[in-house]
């Protein structure tokens, strides 16, 4: 390995940020919750410059979280999850979250402050209490909805379930992180079944080795088509792929109309 | 280990039949689409008897696809995979199963029968044809919307991505596989916040063991509220501790209006 200078190339795989998020809920694995933080920190994601890599929904299983979170966060830069921070028994992430990382599970000076603040005198419950523990060396991340908040440690962002938590969340958080370049996109609608322009694609996909061409079949109103999404950081390169694929789609229309 | 005699009684643990999913899709993670198929599953395991235990989305990579699908066959009874089995270039789900079991890929005769009868002379390009390709030893799951069928190979089970094609999909591979107890709930509203029920669900689950109590907060039309989830085997257990419940909850909420 060789130090960079000041005057070294960019590498463009430092440019690369990756993230996992670890959704935590027996809710959505027996179908009666539909989850909706996964698009939504998916798209975050994408806007800001990290490459969502991985998603994983566990049980609420300390084993389970352990497990999965000792897992991601060795592999991605980041690893947010989501759920079992509230203040009941089932709640049980802040806890798994110290267990894999090996610190004490303290209560959190600033976060007793933020509760103690938030609920009238005398409804500070041992159970709500419990919500102001935070893994030891771990930075608060606010909650303007319903207080309670939730924690960054190390490369682990900790975020409630409720979707509009989250959100509020993601905007408190999102300034400590690190990013990379924006993953680009562009979208091309083929009036055709996808094996039409399989070969087409193939060759695409060999001359333009720094965009990922993904080819995703449609059946709407009994029309059989294709969306072609080429996802890449470079701007220009997108651009020329995107238009030679609009070109050959026109010569190939006519063939095939 | 004893063997079992006519007379043992039945060992509730033999009774789990588990599952994972693993969602193959680049579009997901960059939250250009949104996921429909995980709750398809979830609630479609829950109905039949099978606990969805774990999911996972990974990228359209073979190395990504075959970790993942490799820890998942080992640790539950089923995986079952979404996308990545279409015509064009990154559809790699196939190869990817059959690297990671270890068996060829070859044409499978039954699957180019079905392709050939289905599209008119002549439009079986060489991109379709790869639709017929199964891991040595698979079995067809079929799909009476486009006819390209995914299969079943030990207990993996590889479905297409578009949500009206797996749940075909889902009704063919479902008399195939085994399946276990039903796992049933009860749901209870409580019109307070989780944590003024924080120590009754706690008590409640040390007095049912093999019932898991989650709950889960919700804020609508300005009410913060919860909804508590118990879920089990057993149908009595499950209706003693809700009534119990809901006759603690009643004298609670004398007291708290």
């Amino acid at each position: 390995m060789t130090q960079p200078t000041e005057n070294s190339t960019p590498d463009p795989a430092q440019d690369t940020v990756t993230a996992a998020l670890l959704v935590i809920g027996d809710e959505i694995l027996s179908g009666r919750t539909v989850d909706k933080n996964i698009n939504k920190l998916a798209t975050h994601c994408t806007d800001i410059g990290i490459r969502l890599s991985e998603v994983r929904i566990v049980s609420d299983q300390s084993q389970a979280i352990i497990g999965a979170l000792n897992e991601l966060r060795e592999r991605y830069s980041y690893v947010f999850t989501t759920g079992g921070i509230g203040p009941t028994h089932d709640d049980i992430t802040a806890q798994s979250v110290a267990d894999a990382l090996g610190v004490p599970l303290p209560e959190n000076p600033e976060a007793l402050a933020i509760l103690e603040d938030h609920y009238p005198s005398g409804a500070l419950t041992d159970a709500r209490r419990l919500m102001a523990r935070v893994p030891e060396g771990g930075v608060l991340v606010q909650n303007s909805i319903s207080a309670a908040p939730g924690f960054m440690i190390e490369n682990v962002i900790v975020m409630a379930g409720v979707p509009s938590i989250v959100e509020v969340m993601l905007d408190d958080v999102t300034p400590k992180l690190r990013t990379g370049k924006k993953l680009l996109s562009k979208t091309v609608q083929v009036r055709h079944p996808e094996s039409f322009v399989a070969t087409l694609l193939l060759e695409l996909q060999n001359e333009y080795e720094g965009i990922a061409i993904g080819s995703y079949p449609y059946f709407r109103d009994g029309v059989v088509g294709t969306t072609v999404v080429m996802r890449g950081v470079d701007e220009e390169g997108l651009s020329k792929a995107s238009q030679q694929l609009q070109d050959q789609l026109t010569k190939m229309d006519m063939r095939f109309s």
